[in-house]
C-alpha cells in the first residue's frame, strides 16, 4: 500500500537508547500514521535497535546513528522526539530548528519546561542556552494546554511526577477549591524513571527488598510543579513533594493531602470528575476507590481517585500512572498526534498490562 | 459504523476472572474482527469487569454473568473461548457444541490436549466425559498444525509449559536431528502460569525473593510433551521434564539439552531458521544469542537460541515466551483467527513491553 | 550442660505457623537465655515445624500442638508469646492467665493495645472480652515505656506501622516541638505484615510490579496512633495516617510531614538525637540524611531520619524498621527480656541483612 | 572486658566494599572469636563504612584504608579475607605473604582455585603471577578438605556455583555411584553473584520481571567442576553446566540432572544422607523433597534434594544455598574457623532469615 506510507509523517527519535527512547520506538512501530525514519544513539551508533534492545529483533528498523553530523533539511522529518540529557538537549534542538524550521520537536527533557529563565537559572545553575526557544516552547500537559499543543512548533513533555501529580490538582487549585499553602505530595516511583545510566544505588541488589525516599527537600520537579500550580491558582503556590523509589520497573503512585476549602472531598471529586469526564486518557474513580499502577501499565491512561480523610475537610488524592507511557513518550506520541492534526489516540489505545 | 461493527465475530470468553480469560480480554478489546459479546465468571456473576480487573475501568464491557442456565444458541457466539478449570470444561464444552453446533470453541484448559483416551485416564485418574469431542478436538499448537486448525470446531489450545518446549523441539524431531532419548527440559516459569486462586504457597511473601523446583518427575505437561514428540519422532518419545517458579509474574524460559544425531549445534540451529523463516510469532535468533523472557514480555513472540555446549555435538536451547500471551491467550487467539478465517496476526501486533 | 540449660527461661509461642510466630522462633532458637518449650498451630497440629517452615529443618522443636485442651500450669512457662489472629486472642490470653498466674504473656495482636473499653468498642464493633486484662496490659513500646513493661505479666507489643510512627513522634509531641494537628504520616510496608493467610489481593502476581495505598481513612491502627500521640502532647491528637504496600517482603518506611513550633528541623533532630542517644535499638542519623528499609532487614533496629523541606519550619522525617523484628517479633523479644530480668538486648544482636 | 578481647583474632578484610566484602563484616561483627581489626577499599578509602553500607550505623568498625602501602607486619593481622578482583589478588596474596609470613589467607576471587598452572592459564588467558602460592593453596570446600584446611596458610574459597553442585555430586562421584559422562548442571542465580560494580545489565529495570541464562557453553567455574569432578571420580570428568540469573538477590538452586551405575535415586540418597549425617552446614532433605533457596538465606546452610525422574535409573538432585554464605563469606569464616583452630560453627549460627 504505497499510497498509504506516503501519507505517514516521518518521524525521528533522538536518543533511541535510553527507556523513553525505546518507549517511543514501541508506540511508534504500530502508530498508523507514523513512520520510524531516524534513530540517533551516540554510543550505540552503528549499531542494530534489535543489539540494544532485543524485543525489536522481529521488526525492520533503522540503524541508530550517531547525532553528530546529521543534517536536518535531508532527513525530512516531520516531528523529532527528543529524548537526551539534559545539556545536550538545548544546544541538538536549536541547531535542528535554525536548519530545519518546518520540523516539529516533541522534547522529553527537562530544558524547555521552565518558562521563566531566572527560573531556570536557579534551579539549574547556569543560563538557558536557546531562551527564544525557551519563550516558544508550550508546556506539554495535554489535558490542560491543549489548544496550544495544536499548533505548537516545539512542545516540552512534562515530567512524570508532574504529571501524576498536576492532572488532579490543576483543576483544584484552578477552581479555588483547595488550599494552595496545604498541599502535600508524597510520590513514589519505579526505578525505570531513574533511566538505563548504570550507577551503583540502580542495580538490582540495591533496589529489590527495600523502599526509601530521596531528593527529600530538593528535586528539580519542585519548579515545574510551582510553575503550574502558580499559573493554577492565579498566586504563588509553594508544595510540599517528597519522591520515592519502589522495586518496581514502571508505575507512579503520588499520594497527595490536601484540604478542601468550603468544600468537602465529595465536591473536591465532583470537581475531577467533571474535568475529566471525555478524556479518554484520564480516569476518575468513583469516590473513595484508590488507584494502583499496576492497573495503568503499559497504557497512557492516568487514574484518579480521591476519598475523605478521618479529619474534617481534609482530602486524600492518589493518582497512578506508568512513567513511561502518559508520565514521558505515551504523553509525548499524544502531543505528536495533535502537532501533526492526527486523532489525539492514535497509536495509543493499548490496555494496561496486568498481571 | 454500524456496518463494520456488523462484520465483527461475537465471542464469549467463559471464565474471564482468571488470568488467561482477562488477557483473552485484553487482546480482545482491540481486536478488529472480533466483538466481546459474553462473560462469563461464575463466583463474580453480577458484576463488572473493572471491579475484578480495574485496568478495564476505561472500557465498556458486558456484565459478567454465571455459565449456569446460558442458552448458547441465543448467544449467537461464532467463537467461544473456554479459560474453565480443568474437569468443569468437559461438561460446559459438550453442553454448548450440543446446543450451539455452529459456534467453534478454543478450550485453553488442558481437557482435550490428550488424543488418546487411556493416556488421558492414566494422567487424570478418571474416564474422559466427552470422548467424542476428545478424538474431533485439533492440538492447537498453530504453526504445526495451522491447516487442521482452519477447518476445526474444537482446538485444544495447548499449555505455556509444552508450547515453549514444542515450538523447538519438534521439528528437531521430525527431522531425526535430535537423540530423541536424551532431551532434558529444564523449565522456568513466572507466576501467573498458577493462575489467580489463592493458595498459602502463592502469596507474595512466599514467592519473593526465592526460587524453587515442582512437580519433580511428575507434572501433567508431560503427558502433552511425550504426546507431540512421539508424534514428531515417529516412535515413542520420553524426556526429562523439571519446572520451576521464578519470582516475575509473566514469561516462561525453557533450556533444552539436546544431542544432534550427525548434527553440529549450527545444523540443529539451522534447522530452526529454516522452519521458522515466515513465522510472524517465532523468532530464530542469530547462533549462539540466548533469549530472555523480557524480551517477549505482553507480545505472542516466541524466540528461540541455539548454542553449542562445550561438550561435543551437544547443544543447549533456549526458548522464551510469555505464558499468558504466546502460551495461552494470545495462541487462543491466533488459533481463533485461523479458526474464523481472520488473518492470522490480527489483534496480536503489540511490540514486547520492556523494560 | 544441663546446668545451663536448666536457668533457660521456658518459653511458648501461640500461632506459630503465622509470620510473627515464626519470626519468634527464629530468634529464640538463638536466643541463650530462653528455652522454646512450646508450639501451637491449630491447623499444623501434629506436624513438626519443618513441614510448615522448612528453614528449620536443621533444629530440633517441640512438634506442633492444638491450642484447645493444653493445661497451662502443666506446661511450665515462664512466658508466652501470643501471636493469635484478633478475637481469639482475648480468650486464650484470659484462659491461660486464670489457670497459670505466674506465666507472663507478651500479646502481638491488636487486642490488648487500647487502654479506654469505649474506643475499643468504636474500633472494634464489640465488647472486649476480657476488660480487667485491658486494664492491666501494658503498651509494649519499649523505649517510651521501658520501667512499666519491667513490671508488667501482660504487654500489649504495638504494631508494626505504630511503632515506626511512634518512635520519632512521641518525643517530639512530648516536648510540643511540632504543632499536633499538623502531622501527615505516609506509610510504606512489606507484604509480611497483611500476614501468611492466603487471599487474592496477596498473591505474587496482584502484588509485584505496582504500588498502592489501602485502608484510606480508616485503618486500626489509627486508634493506637491517637491513643499514644495524645498521651504523650496530653491533648486530644488526630493524625492524617495512610498506608501502602510496597512489592518486597520486609520493612516499613514511615515518611512524616511536620511542622515546627518554634523550632527549627535541626532543632526537632536535636531533640530525637539527645532522646535515642544510648538506645541500642534506634539510631537517629545525621541531619539530612533518610533512612532505607534494607539497611534494617533482619534486625530489630529503627533508622530515623530527619531533614528539612523547602517550606520553612516544616520537616520531613523518616522512620524505617523491619516489620516483623522491631514491629513485631524483635520488639517482643525485647520485652520479654525485660520482663524476665534478661540483659534487654539479649538475642537481638543481628546485623541488618542486606543485601 | 581486655582479657577476652585479647584471646580474639584479629581479622582484615580486603575489599570490604564489595558484597562479599561486606558480607564478612556482618558475619565477624558478631562472630566471639574475631576482632576486625583491619578494612580496605582502595575507591572509598578514607571513608567510614557505615557511608558504604548504612546497616552498620549502629557499629563501631575501622575506617576503610586504601591496600597501597599497608605494612603488613605492623597489622599484626592473624588472618586476612581477600575479597578483591580477579588479577589484583595474586599480586597483593603474594606481598601479603611475602612480607607477613604468619598471616593466613582466606581468598574469595578466583585466582587460587585452579591448582594446575596449565588449566589457569587456559582459562583465564595468561600465566600465573605466584605459581608457588597456587600450589600452595588449599580449595575450600570445607566438607570434603577439611583436614587439609586446619593446616592450610591460604586456602582458595570455593565459587559459590561450584559449592552448589560440588557437595551433592562429589560423594557420589567418588563412590562411582553415578555416570560420570552424564551430568547436565541447571544452576540459578540470585544478583548479588554478579557483585557491586555497577554495569547496563545489572540495573534493576533489566533484571526484574525477568529470566534468562549467560555464559553459555563457557563460564570460568566450569573449570573448577573439571578439577574437582575429575579428582573425585578418579578421571577426567566435563560437566554440562548452564548458568541463569534470578530476580532475587540472593540464592543458587543447581537442579541436577544425573543417571545413576547401578544404582536407584534412592541409593543415591542413602549415599548423601550418610555422607552428610554429622555435618552442620548440609541438610539432606526426605527423598522426594526438593529445597528452595529461601529457606538457607543468610544462613550457612546448604539443602540438597533428591528425587527420582520418571525415567528409570535417572534422578534430579536439587542444591540450594546462600550465595553470599555457604557460596562465599560464610564458607570462608567456616574455613577461618578451622585455620585458627576455633570451632567449625562459630560466628555461623544465624538461622535462615525467611520470609
Amino acid at each position: 500500500m504505497p499510497q498509504e506510507a506516503m501519507t505517514k509523517a516521518k518521524i525521528g527519535v533522538l536518543g533511541a537508547s535510553g527507556y523513553t527512547g525505546t518507549e517511543l520506538v514501541r508506540l511508534l512501530l504500530r502508530h498508523p500514521g507514523a513512520e520510524i525514519a531516524l534513530l540517533t544513539a551516540d554510543r550505540r551508533a552503528g549499531q542494530e535497535m534489535r543489539e540494544v534492545f532485543p524485543q525489536f529483533s522481529p521488526f525492520t528498523l533503522p540503524r541508530l546513528v550517531s547525532i553528530e553530523g546529521i543534517e536536518w533539511t535531508k532527513t525530512g522529518l516531520d516531528l523529532a522526539f527528543c529524548a537526551l540529557p539534559h545539556g545536550t538537549t538545548q544546544k541538538v534542538v536549536k541547531e535542528l530548528l535554525a536548519s530545519a524550521p518546518t520540523t516539529k520537536v516533541v522534547d522529553l527533557s527537562a530544558d524547555f519546561r521552565l518558562a521563566d529563565p531566572a527560573v531556570y537559572a536557579r534551579w539549574y545553575g547556569h543560563e538557558h542556552q536557546a531562551p527564544q526557544l525557551q519563550k516558544e516552547a508550550v508546556y506539554g500537559l495535554t489535558e490542560i494546554y491543549r489548544s496550544e499543543i495544536k499548533g505548537a512548533r516545539l512542545v516540552a513533555n512534562p515530567g512524570c511526577y508532574t504529571t501524576s501529580a498536576e492532572l488532579p490538582l490543576v483543576p483544584l487549585l484552578a477552581e479555588n477549591a483547595i488550599d494552595p499553602d496545604e498541599i502535600v505530595i508524597d510520590a513514589k516511583s519505579g526505578m525505570t524513571g531513574a533511566g538505563r545510566a548504570a550507577r551503583e544505588e540502580m542495580i538490582f541488589s540495591e533496589v529489590s527488598e527495600g523502599f526509601h525516599a530521596y531528593g527529600v527537600g530538593h528535586h528539580r520537579h519542585m519548579a515545574e510543579l510551582d510553575q503550574e500550580f502558580s499559573k493554577a491558582a492565579g498566586r504563588a503556590v509553594t508544595v510540599s513533594f517528597t519522591p520515592h523509589l519502589v522495586p518496581m520497573n514502571r508505575g507512579i503512585l503520588s499520594t497527595i493531602y490536601v484540604r478542601g476549602v468550603k468544600m468537602s472531598p465529595q465536591e473536591l471529586h465532583a470537581i475531577l470528575l467533571k474535568s475529566y469526564l471525555n478524556e479518554p486518557f484520564v480516569q476518575v474513580l468513583p469516590f473513595g476507590e484508590m488507584p494502583q499502577t499496576r492497573h495503568v501499565r503499559g497504557s497512557n491512561m492516568t487514574f484518579i481517585g480521591v476519598a475523605k480523610d478521618r479529619i474534617a475537610r481534609r482530602a486524600i488524592i492518589g493518582s497512578a500512572l506508568d512513567n513511561l507511557v502518559k508520565g514521558a513518550s505515551g504523553q509525548a506520541v499524544q502531543n505528536m498526534n495533535l502537532m501533526l492534526g492526527l486523532p489525539e489516540t492514535m497509536g495509543l489505545e493499548q490496555v494496561a498490562l496486568f498481571p
